[in-house]
């Protein structure tokens, strides 16, 4: 077979997404006017409506919204993590961020006594006894020698994402997460944890590594007691769209070849990696071919 | 034959760099500490010797010094490159920087009336009728459709490299560059000239950018007169060292695996990536083999 014409169409794909692709300006309009996109939210919405235009703009044969309830989780105002009455003196206040979907202390927050462990196992051997009315502080590091660094990740979120129902099993009142990254600094990174029906919800923060770091220092010299407040609520689950536009199949068009991002991002950042990058290229896959006049075999469509 | 201790070997030194390696602080007290590291400057002469104690601290078989004479330019001082009287109103000065070994205007600058070329060819046929006296611009940009930046600037250096004293050939007065990158910014990318001999020597510095852009658009509308004044000097070569560390081959000594980066940099920056971060790896890599027990059959030399 004679792949020269396949060779040369993608040659063009590239020279055309290099020097007159627009995702670079769809992104910066996501990211920077649109801003933060937590589902739910009033932006994420508009980034559904322009999503939907844009796909419009670009000429594809189809563009429609498919409805889809989506979770409504509100951060409700700035976290504290204060350690009281601390060894190297008086109380501090500790970088954090709620977890996603966590729920949230209430206005008065709540103190108790912090004890660390680095697996969800441990939580299980220190038992009822050693956890009731503590708060457990999952503090288990990435692994430095994994080259690939989501690697690491994989290997460490467990904790966030189980480590609150583990912990709230045994009694604990409260869950602290060392952030999940491989940096060492104050940007305390968020993420999603899954509460296990049938166990108590309590509230989940991640704390920067620098301040993991701090409170393990802390931890050894001694009983270190935290004062945590959040104000984080899950509300009503809320009407969104998935934007969906195609590119028909010109012989076998109820074959489909998708490309896909998802739209809503934590409310922390401006979602330009995670995921709105993921989104801009996806269009960017249907406006390159659309432009370059492709007609597909099997039917593209950009989620 | 069998590679299972190799791979073992390698797999030490993956993780014994990755949990264990100095070179991030390294490169820190290089950057920060020290900062730009110029030819003939005082901050290259202390890389030097900080290069050598740290060295000597990794207890290598041999650390020496090797004298080398290296050029001593200096920027003295900022520069001006300045629109006068332009279309869009009044002057206004772009963000420029003096090329590497260029000469300085003097104090008082020079005024001239720029013409735009894309290639040096270009400038051949305009020929001095009409490249005298002139500001020759060399305006050719990065070309897009390379994947792989490096080799677009590979493409568009020749401008930097030999603009100046092409221009000069015909009767220019001065050269303005197009910034070697592929950023719109306003920031200009520095980078070396070479006079060629028997030609005149005349400023040439880059303009960023964006800067180029508006020139561009300035100089469709009309012409353009821009003032420049730099302060730039090359003084006598001055005496520097290459530091040199060793772990002597067991086998065959005075066949030599070198590893190597450069301790001078730009002025403008830091001297991170070029070449920082080249010279503590390189330094890292004897590091890491000696703290591991390695012996090896030939000699390692870091340059």
């Amino acid at each position: 077979m004679d792949y020269s014409a396949d060779s040369a169409f993608i040659r063009q794909i590239h020279d055309y997404t290099l020097t007159e692709s627009h995702c670079y300006d769809w992104l910066r309009h996501l990211t920077k006017d649109v801003g933060a996109r937590l589902s739910g939210s009033p932006e994420a919405a508009a980034a559904v409506e322009y999503s939907r235009q844009l796909m419009e703009s670009l000429g594809l044969d189809t563009v429609w919204l498919q409805p889809v309830m989506v979770p409504h989780w509100v951060r409700g105002g700035e976290e504290v993590v204060r350690i009281v009455e601390s060894f190297e003196g008086g109380n501090f206040d500790l970088p954090a961020t709620s977890l996603g979907n966590s729920v949230g202390t209430g206005p008065e927050g709540l103190r108790a006594e912090v004890i660390s462990v680095q697996t969800l196992e441990e939580v299980e051997k220190l038992g009822r006894a050693r956890v009731e009315g503590k708060i457990v502080f999952f503090d288990r590091p990435f692994d430095q020698t994994e080259y690939y660094t989501f690697r690491a990740y994989g290997k460490a979120v467990d904790q966030r994402v189980w480590g609150p129902s583990k912990a709230a099993e045994y009694g604990a009142v409260a869950v602290l997460v060392r952030s999940m990254t491989n940096s060492t600094d104050d940007v305390p990174h968020t993420g999603t944890l899954v509460y296990v029906e049938d166990k108590p919800k309590i509230p989940a923060l991640a704390v920067s590594t620098r301040a993991a770091d701090l409170l393990r220092r802390q931890l050894k010299q001694g009983k270190v007691e935290v004062y945590i407040r959040n104000h984080c609520k899950m509300l009503e689950p809320k009407l969104s769209y998935n934007v969906i536009g195609e590119i028909r199949g010109s012989e076998k068009p109820d074959e489909i070849i998708a490309v896909g991002g998802h739209l809503d991002s934590w409310d922390v950042g401006e979602g330009a990696h995670d995921d709105g990058a993921g989104c801009v290229q996806s269009m960017q896959v249907l406006a390159t071919l659309k432009q370059l006049g492709y007609r597909p075999r099997r039917t593209l469509r950009c989620v």
